[in-house]
């Protein structure tokens, strides 16, 4: 399990196109209120509209991190960069970064760090979990988003959840299980770097036994329909052992992603998969709505698609960026 | 993917009770034209029956490795045994192990294997495979043996299955996907092993494209009912692509072993829970065959037991232990 030290300072390096800087944008969304505020090297141009602090200013306002939220073009990280992480350092700030290139690969950061005595965290190549999972039944109540496909929305959907489920009163805890979702948390696991032997093992850590009536948002990972990622959606799936599934799709979508022969089945079919499979270690599992991510469609031909699906599948269908989620709330609710 | 060096010279360490030496044993039964024979310490009191010779005198004979077919007493490697190991490396062979304690953690071990250039192989440790599945078909027949449990039979169906393929006149190449199968086979990826988004990956590169008569008979891993260990299964069952598969089955256990909460349902329900699991990347999946580890009973209860299921579920029922192979092979020639 990986444990940041919040607040943070969002590092957007030398950013000047908006879409290399997700990370920072997701940060800035979803936890906003564990973020004092940006900086960047001199030649940034993007903005998150955030308090512009150096890292000795932030670290003067309680800052536990640094967390880069750009990803560097060709993937390596820039000599400069690595000066103003090491100022970082020198303030008392954790690094935390979910590049592929490791914070620990830089003689003079750890050098830095270790003198300092703050952390570097590679989200990505964090020590594995390496405990098998015990399929035993544990108090509280767990949701679960899957999905169609990889990369359509099952982190928002279950950020959105939380939220949803705390606003109507609920009792309710986000569970990260990839590098931005770890980051927003704070704390979590990511699935895809997990030992295949420890992968139920390591939900079950993450979701470990609750309040009777508190509700973990389990972040999905791939899909079940995934050539590749299958396997890594069913440990997550057995080891979250879900109450209540939301399945989110992209109805732009026909096929899995870079994957043309391999087609997606109607929802029907895929909700069906999901809580044959599921049942496994969770008898009571239910399929409690269908998140959408709606962004091809027109307002008119999100409604229309909307209510078709809605009244096809018996249960809310809602996009968590264009539609309230009460009615999924009230389904959750009412298990 | 672990290449070793044959024929292999079998180390027993200081053995006494022949279930410790199961690994050694294993080796002379499926890759005897590979053994060349055995050694071991002074106080060993278990034999397997070869040649015994020493390292020097196995090198002069042609031995590639000697491989460890023993488990320490509380998994700790006696110093003792690291000198017989020392002698293998002066002679020039590789040492292969499959213990969880490293060949790599013991320096003497280290230097005397760089000094002489020759490799010390941890199968349990070896670096993970990295690249995710295509999904893609490849030319070539593949068959998986699957389970309804752990630790019942599928390395040694598969290696049986194999044997009578051969024998049937058709080319056929047992695949090794666990620690003893990689020493019997020479080569293999022990799967539990890999990380969580490169399973299918791996299992592909396991079993790659070959001649279109050709079959590998995987050994198959865990199974899609266990709730810590399905998603390795699932990983092995999407690479594999298999165009057959056989069920192993122990008729005494009904439960998950060490899961009492984990009843296992009837064998045609998780035939079909296969079958529907691995269409995702072979449409033309069957099931050719069970194979009962019949152990637990007398001759005329499994004569009954094997009449029965076969009636019930209307394709093969053998023990490889027992019966002839005639009619599971016929199946698979006959796809």
């Amino acid at each position: 399990m990986i444990l940041l030290k919040k607040p943070y300072l969002i590092y957007l390096g030398s950013a000047t196109a908006p879409t290399d800087a997700k990370t920072g944008f997701g940060l800035k969304d979803w936890c906003a209120q564990s973020v004092l505020g940006e900086w960047s090297h001199a030649d940034a141009t993007v903005r998150l509209g955030l308090a512009r602090l150096s890292p000795a200013e932030a670290a003067a306002r309680g800052a536990g991190s640094i967390v880069i939220g750009v990803a560097p073009v060709g993937g390596v990280l820039p000599d400069a960069w690595l000066t103003d992480l090491e100022a970082a350092i020198e303030s008392g700030l954790d690094v935390v970064s979910g590049l592929h290139t490791r914070l620990t690969s830089f003689p003079t950061l750890v050098a830095a760090a270790n003198k300092r005595g703050v952390r570097l965290i590679d989200v990505r190549h964090v020590a594995p979990h390496s405990a098998c999972a015990t399929g035993a039944k544990r108090s509280g109540k767990r949701l679960l988003t899957v999905g169609t496909d990889c990369a359509l929305g099952k982190k928002y959907t279950a950020l959105a959840l939380t939220q949803a489920l705390k606003e109507s009163g609920l009792q309710a805890s986000f569970r990260a299980t990839g590098q931005t979702g770890v980051m927003i948390a704070g704390e979590g696991i990511p699935m895809d770097t997990q030992v295949a032997d420890f992968l139920a093992g390591a939900a079950e850590s993450l979701t470990p036994a609750n309040d009777p009536m508190h509700w973990d948002v389990i972040e999905g990972q791939g899909s079940l329909l995934h050539p590749a990622y299958a396997a890594v959606t069913l440990g997550l799936l057995h080891g979250s052992q879900p109450d209540a599934l939301v399945l989110c799709h992209d109805p732009s979508r026909l096929c899995i992603e870079d994957y043309p022969d391999y087609p997606i089945p109607p929802l029907n079919e895929v909700i069906e998969l999901y809580l044959s499979t599921g049942k496994l270690t969770n008898r009571a599992i239910r399929c409690v709505g269908v998140s959408i991510n709606s962004s091809s469609l027109t307002d008119a031909a999100w409604t229309e698609y909307q209510m078709k699906l809605q009244s096809e599948l018996g249960m809310p269908v809602f996009d968590p960026m264009r539609s309230h989620l009460d009615a999924a709330v009230a389904a959750i609710r009412a298990l």
